[in-house]
């Protein structure tokens, strides 16, 4: 048997599909190749609609979850007749900015008579708050937000759709053990308070970001929805596929250092409309997951369970690695109304839950305002 | 009798206190000068933990409840033996910006060699969000943090405590009722959304933010700790209190038009170590509330229960109503470990909840890394 990641929040059964299941309630499942097996039997934690009550319980409760699942002899039901929801409900979501490759282009582009990495960049994995609340599940379309943009060659703003609409692919953590205000969760404690990952579409404006972000950073660009794969892989499924992450140079302070064999080695692709866009892996980040939390919490912010955490755009050395499309196109070419996006992660025969959507035009309601 | 602000989450007797009252359990309760009135009879919302119950029902419901508390015949308890919880669940956090003779200080300070309001400044009201999840009620210690920050004439960064700890005055509003994704929320829908304000320290520690901000903006110098009042003050006793604001040049975009009149005649009061040090006026605020809350959701970001819009420093234009010590001082004087502060808010004779909170020295943990 292959595994596959432990299920997000189950799944009512299609209504337009035969099939002797009735799950009207979600539920915890595990993935099983094109099946999805019911865990509701091993306990309450899994009879919950959504992760939470399971990654507040710690490791070794993982661990015996992992053991149980794959050999559960629960109900099955086709993955293509489950609904799926939100793995988790998010607490506070982070975005970093992790990809030296990424950060690099991105100041080309947007500060362009400057260094292209800020002053602070490799001494620490810079981030900022996302909304929390915008975050759904793949699947979910998205709506063409409107904003406040700067026309070309205008000093007066606008409020118009955007004509920018981009995508971000990253890899998220998820965090299941909270942590104690005050006190820092240095990268070797890693595993004690992280569950598994995601795969992150981080959609993003960038004309309403352009003209936003300085001097608060990105807001309404980013806000209007981030999405994230239905399924949960645990760490210990990515055990083998752990690296030593690339040199930093210069080399972090003490309270960043550690985590360094934490570099995963996922292969990304980006689909547009049915044809990969862009293939990267998330082992050439410059900050690795562990190094992010130790820094996220090096002030003593607390963790509560369901907090996510993204890497930011993973970008590669290599042409065609990019996991943006203002990169990829170098900033001419935006996502249309209709456009389906596709994200998947496979490390080895391992493979990530997909991230799925389609933008829809913009709402008509005020329009013209 | 003098009306108060609905409580927030309520109340274990004091143990170091006699008394006939025997409140295990949180509770919502009702402010009346120096008691506070048990309401728990009305129903089954009053005998939750939080007010997210309440805040969900929505502007009919709390204009019942404001009917009912303060004439409600319930069980009394001294203010000074209640413990006050946090008074809601907080979902998002967002920080904004909207002092203009805070921008134009902050500026000064952090960008000397430019113009100090950044070109979108007159045009939107910028804003970041902040940790939801380190948001605590007046009352809590707030630990000094360690972060990265550039020690003076160096380019190489240290992990070490803030030695630039600050406080910063501010109004926040509660969002009671939910919007649907996609669709914004226009300035004349705020008191369909919105129950009421509390009083907001957002601790910052200057130093870490310098050295962080650029390019994503306050990230840890900002996610340490949050305090707010325990009580929250429903907009419908502010009503009296609704000023003009200011006049706006340029004017709004139409999105972000209306709304002017809901400026808050609240003096504000900032006390240090028992001595008054800061006097402003939340009626002084460039943006409004309701500009606020259209503009956070002008993308089609959503709402949810609990969502906290902060105004951000309020800074008066007089000389001594700056709402931070950096402003106050002159980038010269900060907070010391065991100093206490204390924010205060006043509209007429109606008092808002203080916000209170005293500095402690940072832990002594991983000291020297």
């Amino acid at each position: 048997m292959q595994l596959r990641p432990l299920a997000a929040r189950q799944a009512r059964p299609n209504p337009l599909r035969s099939g002797n299941y009735d799950w009207p309630r979600p539920r915890i499942g595990w993935r099983d190749r094109g099946d999805v097996i019911d865990l509701s039997a091993l306990g309450d934690v899994y009879t919950q609609p959504s992760l939470n009550a399971l990654l507040a319980l710690g490791p070794e409760a993982w661990a015996e979850s992992l053991a149980q699942a794959p050999v559960h002899d629960g109900p099955r039901l086709p993955l293509a007749a489950a609904v799926l929801h939100l793995p988790f409900e998010v607490a506070d979501y982070i975005d970093f900015y992790s990809s030296l490759e990424h950060a690099t282009n991105m100041g080309r582009l947007f500060r362009p008579d400057t260094d292209p990495l800020p002053p602070n960049w490799r001494w620490l994995p810079v981030a900022y708050h996302g909304r929390a609340g915008s975050v759904v599940v793949s699947g979910t379309d998205v709506r063409r937000p409107r904003g406040q943009l700067l026309p070309p060659d205008s000093s007066v703003p606008v409020y118009a759709p955007t004509r920018r609409l981009d995508l971000e692919v990253e890899l998220g953590f998820v965090v299941g053990v909270p942590s104690t205000r005050g006190e820092p969760v240095p990268a070797g404690r890693f595993a004690d308070h992280v569950f598994g990952v995601v795969l992150v579409n981080d959609w993003s404006a960038r004309d309403i970001q352009a003209w936003e972000y300085v001097p608060l950073g990105p807001f309404l660009g980013k806000s209007f929805q981030t999405s994230i794969s239905a399924w949960v892989t645990p760490l210990a499924l990515l055990e083998e596929h752990r690296l030593e992450a690339p040199q930093q140079e210069p080399p972090a302070l003490q309270h960043l250092a550690g985590g360094r064999d934490w570099a995963l080695d996922i292969d990304l692709e980006v689909e547009l409309n049915g044809e990969v866009i862009s293939r990267g892996n998330a082992g050439t980040l410059y900050w690795t997951m562990p190094q992010q939390l130790a820094h996220a919490t090096s002030n003593g912010a607390s963790l509560r369970t369901g907090d996510l955490m993204a890497s930011g755009t993973i970008s590669g050395p290599r042409p065609g690695s990019e996991g943006s499309l203002i990169e990829l196109t170098d900033n001419t070419s935006f996502l249309a109304d209709g456009d389906e996006v596709v994200l998947r992660g496979k490390a080895g025969e391992l493979e990530l839950g997909e991230v799925r959507g389609r933008v829809l035009p913009p709402v008509l309601i005020r329009e013209g305002t």
